[in-house]
């Protein structure tokens, strides 16, 4: 999506590759919203480095971030003895999993480039279809989000408010994101519309990352405390709700995202709101039979005891960034302790529609459309 | 309550009358949780400025620091000319009022104390008689949340977990406060129990205040960011939801309180958890007609868009408070603004019951009670 830099409109994926000097190009994550920069990893090492660091989050973006990793490596070879390369892009593989040693998507995205390299008689014919894979794998997870857009954006009517939780946005994919994906297609119409992110204690994604985006974006929007999200859907400010989520159970049709998620379904069924939830298919479960079962991580305490962010002046605007200090803050009581579960889950009676790049389905329909929706067992 | 400073616990009320110095004493709110002290106002000038300044907040406390100013002031005047008496009472009165205009606890607070000077008919005699009244409202505030603890302790039973929402305690009354005043009293009566304290964005009260006073208290407690409620609730984790109120309507039932209260109604009400509401009979308002009515105050979106806290380390406990530097850090995006509604109101089908110091009510049993409930029109 574009971004401006000192006055200039640039259009930049999160995950890109430049093939000329062999680097893997990262929009910094770490830094946003109050600072934007593009780093460049020199070699596969640093590539996952930066997905260890957390320089890259978001399910779609780790995952092209490690298939670019492993053509990166693949590419750094010298020689044409195809059992040392092997041996090298094994290695790579590894190094890569075990940056993030629980996610799914960069383990999925390295098998389908090392299948596609299977195809090379040589290294450099493996080197080329490595590079070539890992760009059709970050080229499709920008049509689906794309598609994801064009299903979602029927949804959006002129003067809508929509709320937010979280990012599911173009930072967390290689572009243009799942639950801002009919959003943007709606700008694109452009349709006029209003969007609350919630802000999305305890790491406020909301706040940081949607807010960011969206601004980016010239979309109208607004940051709200996640406990206003109640008020202003009884109060009738808000016509629609989109959230991402990291799991969805293909059997019965619940859905896992960040911790409050649940909470704005509830109350967007009392106030008979549409609640959707857009996902590429690659995060459906086709395995899991009841989301109990889902684990869900209990994060740090720190996270809910206190606030990152840049040391300001509250009653100025945010400042400049350049000069500015990032700090932690301690919030809570020191003597206090937290509990911080991470994710919780949607049950699929507060979900109106699923939508994905194949259309948009009710919870229900997941498990009978499952063929159609790439389920192969 | 107890507060445990350097080792030694001691007793405080919120707010205190030194007479042989004619000084009001008041718990410094502001520096909480991190720095505990206490203010001594010199004279009703420098009681002003502490309400206005939010040294003390909170109905009952104001209220009691009100009537108290108004005695200290009263007691102040040197001389015996009672025609200047009264003007320098008439104008402690306005001073004190215009520090926090749109609250009604201390003008009612302060009404009760010149009605009971009435009955003097010196300068002397009105002087005592402003004392003993000023102190006979905060002990009447203190009743009052004793016998809500004593009604409310009933609901508390062995191994419950207590869930809470912003702060209702000690530190907004004169002591023990509303909300936590069954769990205070629960803790007497030696039942075991847990409360999860809201962190309650975004001015953190739960997380502050609330904690502060449990921690002093020796209560298990955890604090946990507005999102977690729903899926705690979920997972079977609370039995039971106590908050506060600022004003309940009579009439209807409808109760407001801070942002944030009407969704965990609507959770509690899901997962069909009993949902408590505990408020001294000032708070009830027998005129309004409807909750909708009910102006809702939009703050300052700094509120929002940042948090104060002092700058720590995330990975250590809170760290030494006399060493801490309280800061501002701007969580959200630079560009973004913010929306902040500072309260909302839950109707009464949601609620269980209303905890008063009259005992526990049904919201639609308050108006055919009116007349033991104090509503004499």
């Amino acid at each position: 999506m574009n971004v401006t830099v000192r006055g200039r409109t640039q259009h930049f994926r999160t995950v890109a590759f430049d093939a000329a000097k062999n680097h893997v190009r990262l929009i910094e994550q770490r830094l946003l919203p109050h600072e934007f920069n593009i780093v460049a990893t020199k070699n596969f090492c640093e590539t996952a480095g930066a997905i260890r660091d957390m320089v890259v989050r978001g399910a779609g973006a780790i995952g092209a971030t490690a298939a670019y990793g492993l053509a990166q490596g693949a590419l750094g070879f010298r020689g044409s003895d195809l059992g040392k390369f092997t041996r090298q892009v094994e290695s790579v593989y590894q190094t890569l999993k075990a940056a993030r040693p629980t996610a799914v998507d960069p383990v999925n995205a390295m098998n389908g480039v090392r299948a596609a390299m299977r195809a090379g008689q040589t290294v450099g014919e493996q080197q080329s279809l490595a590079l070539g894979a890992a760009e059709e794998f970050a080229n499709e997870d920008v049509r689906h989000c794309e598609a994801i857009g064009k299903h979602g954006a029927k949804l959006i009517r002129n003067g809508m408010k929509i709320l937010t939780h979280c990012n599911a946005g173009w930072l967390a994919f290689v572009d243009i994101g799942t639950a801002t994906a009919p959003i943007y297609a709606a700008q694109t119409q452009r349709k006029r519309f209003h969007v609350f992110c919630d802000e999305t204690r305890p790491r406020s994604q909301g706040a940081t990352l949607t807010a960011w985006e969206l601004a980016q974006q010239k979309i109208s929007h607004q940051i709200i405390a996640d406990n206003a999200a109640g008020h202003l859907m009884q109060r009738g400010e808000i016509d629609l709700v989109i959230v991402g989520s990291d799991r969805t159970l293909g059997r019965t049709g619940e859905v896992t995202n960040k911790i409050g998620t649940y909470t704005k379904a509830v109350l967007a069924a009392r106030h008979k709101i549409p609640f959707y939830v857009a996902i590429p298919l690659s995060t459906i479960d086709w395995n899991l039979r009841r989301g109990f079962d889902i684990p869900i991580e209990e994060r740090h305490e720190s996270e809910v005891l206190g606030a990152w962010g840049v040391i300001s002046n509250p009653h100025s605007a945010g400042g400049n960034p350049r000069s500015a200090r990032r700090a932690y803050v301690r919030v809570a009581n020191p003597a206090s302790r937290a509990r911080n579960p991470g994710f919780d889950v949607t049950p699929p009676d507060l979900i109106t529609g699923i939508i994905t790049p194949a259309g948009i389905f009710k919870p229900g329909e997941l498990w009978p459309q499952r063929r159609e929706l790439g389920f192969n067992r």
